[in-house]
């Protein structure tokens, strides 16, 4: 009984301060395009808690029957990223509940939002995680991106625009006789495929029929295939790691997150061991320097027969290796919520026990609201 | 105290019976390719619990790291279903956990145990649900399965071999525009695209190099496709349905669970809303008496503007838009735990509310005994 009477007086809320301090005390997280990571609703909610300050975790998806919800304090149906409303309505829903930090999990919202947007929402109350316009645009274009890994001293491979291939056969020379086609605006793998130089001209015509532009928008007229929207890469043989390299708010390197990949499903790691990330942090902290944005960045690392390692993809943003890392031990969210307000991480959030091999598996949950159509 | 006592003398094994009578009174099951239907595993340990019989729910998997596994009794690594030790092991696996139903839930592995394996198992004393051999042989053909579901009377897509096409181009006159390619061979939409006449000879093409034989093994010569690997069936377009037709151990048909597809994720559906099976109880039954298969035999069915139902898939074993049902009420592991028991199942088994919506979701487990590679 006097539990009930302590809970009870703990809920009277203190009118004696004012919105913004109330905001202020307040952590409201805001995940967007969270789809089907239920894990990572659930692992910002810990940290949440953590920080020992009040706040609700929010999932926005522009799919009102994604799953994440269920596992969310608030769910918040947007528009498409691509609709005219996209912007104006994610503007009020953060003003409407208050969100501190939006954290986007998806492509082509990350382009979405770089920039302009992020700075009104910033101005606005609303720290958003996304790198500055320029590097986005460069990271979204797989073409555009080979260029800014090399320049910054990392090995990647050869990439060519389907286009460059058709028009001049002699640029084929240096990409070997392995490749792999894939979307040079695609997310989570899409359009990839491995070929050989004989199969080249059937697999670019299949990629490139279903080749999305810069916006995600596909480009899906028969007799016009958009050859300049597919990649060609020299296929690098060797054993694949996901990688995080993890920045602070500001973007400083901070330590690198490493899984070994055992084996993929529907574009992202599915089964994965987690491994020492000493042999990547030179690759992860110049990546992280290049890109220079805040939090973490997936890395998709192929490590050749002699060493090496090619870094082959770059989000900036949580991927489906980091799930493996932080059931080793890292805690990302929790360094995301300190980072926001202004608290030190523990510094064991950014390490992992190698050695630990997981996997995903299939989990269902009704949805509410559609239980009549 | 006095609790810990009684759970002591229950405990204690009754010698005086037979190690067959002891079989009798327990119900071990084993679920082959689990893989990551966890959700599947633990259905059927409740299943087994409301039997009210002892017993234990193992899981075999050719992937020592499959996830299902976790949410198993005991699990049983096995060799591939293509390995000359697979039945070997299979049969000394099932006899040393003293296993009497034995539930398959992969396509190649139904066709490794049709016929004279499930007759051997049997007589050994372990039930395996599978088809008979010339009725397996048929469905996991795509080509030979069109000609069965039209000889039940069924609605289903004209199909074509795609070595027929190419030697024949009048044979392409009655598909229509729209295309759809596939494996002949193949399990969960495996090389699934749809496409136009104008670019059917690029996605045969590409479609051929990664087609299974019928034991499931990739012909991978760049140099020789295997057109005859490949089926080209006219596209049907209207509205896709998940159906579920049951029929008893005897093969007797008994029910349809019906689901409409609102996503597919990696060939499986993925959201899915539960309908009304009625419209489908015709077309169900019709599949079910031809293919006379002990439990459930998952449909693919698109419904046209006319209303006509295609059946476009049969798989006779779980798929992945059973569970839709299942969270919306039925309960097919009680109905097999059941009718291995020599007992009715509950008729709600076999019902399921319309109207309820449901989504898949990742999880994530660790997996023991991979910690120190």
């Amino acid at each position: 009984m006097s539990t009930r009477i302590a809970h009870c007086s703990g809920y009277i809320p203190d009118f004696s301060k004012s919105a913004a301090q109330r905001r202020e005390h307040r952590l409201n997280i805001l995940l967007t395009s969270a789809g089907r990571r239920n894990y990572l609703v659930q692992w910002f909610v810990q940290a949440l808690a953590g920080t020992g300050r009040t706040g609700r975790v929010f999932v926005a998806d522009r799919d009102p029957r994604a799953p994440a919800q269920v596992a969310a304090d608030g769910f918040i149906p947007l528009p498409p990223y691509r609709s005219a409303d996209y912007l104006t309505t994610l503007g009020q829903e953060c003003a409407r509940h208050e969100i501190s930090l939006l954290v986007p999990l998806n492509d082509y919202e990350l382009s979405a939002l770089a920039g302009e947007p992020a700075a009104v929402l910033a101005a606005a109350g609303t720290r958003v995680l996304v790198p500055r316009l320029n590097i986005q645009r460069t990271i979204e274009d797989k073409y555009a991106c080979a260029e800014l890994v090399r320049a910054a001293g990392v090995a990647t491979p050869t990439t060519r625009l389907g286009s460059d291939l058709l028009a001049d056969p002699a640029a084929r020379d240096d990409l070997g006789d392995r490749l792999v086609v894939k979307h040079r605006f695609g997310s989570g793998s899409s359009g990839l495929v491995s070929c050989t130089t004989d199969d080249l001209e059937a697999q670019l015509r299949v990629c490139a029929l279903t080749a999305p532009d810069r916006s995600g928008l596909a480009s899906s007229d028969p007799d016009q295939p958009r050859y300049d929207l597919v990649v060609v890469q020299s296929r690098i043989l060797g054993v694949e790691y996901g990688i995080d390299a993890v920045a602070d708010f500001r973007g400083r390197h901070l330590a690198c997150l490493a899984r070994r990949k055992l084996s993929m499903r529907a574009g992202e790691t599915d089964r994965a061991v987690t491994v020492d990330p000493r042999p990547f942090a030179e690759v992860g902290g110049r990546i992280a320097d290049a890109v220079a944005a805040p939090g973490l960045i997936d890395l998709d690392v192929i490590v050749d027969e002699t060493g090496r390692s090619w870094v082959i993809d770059v989000n900036p943003r949580f991927g489906g290796g980091y799930p493996f890392s932080h059931l080793a031990g890292a805690d990302v969210p929790a360094c995301y919520a300190a980072w926001h307000s202004g608290l030190e991480h523990d510094p064991k959030w950014l390490t992992a026990t190698p050695g630990v091999t997981a996997a995903k598996y299939e989990s269902l949950t009704t949805i509410a609201g559609f239980d009549r159509e």
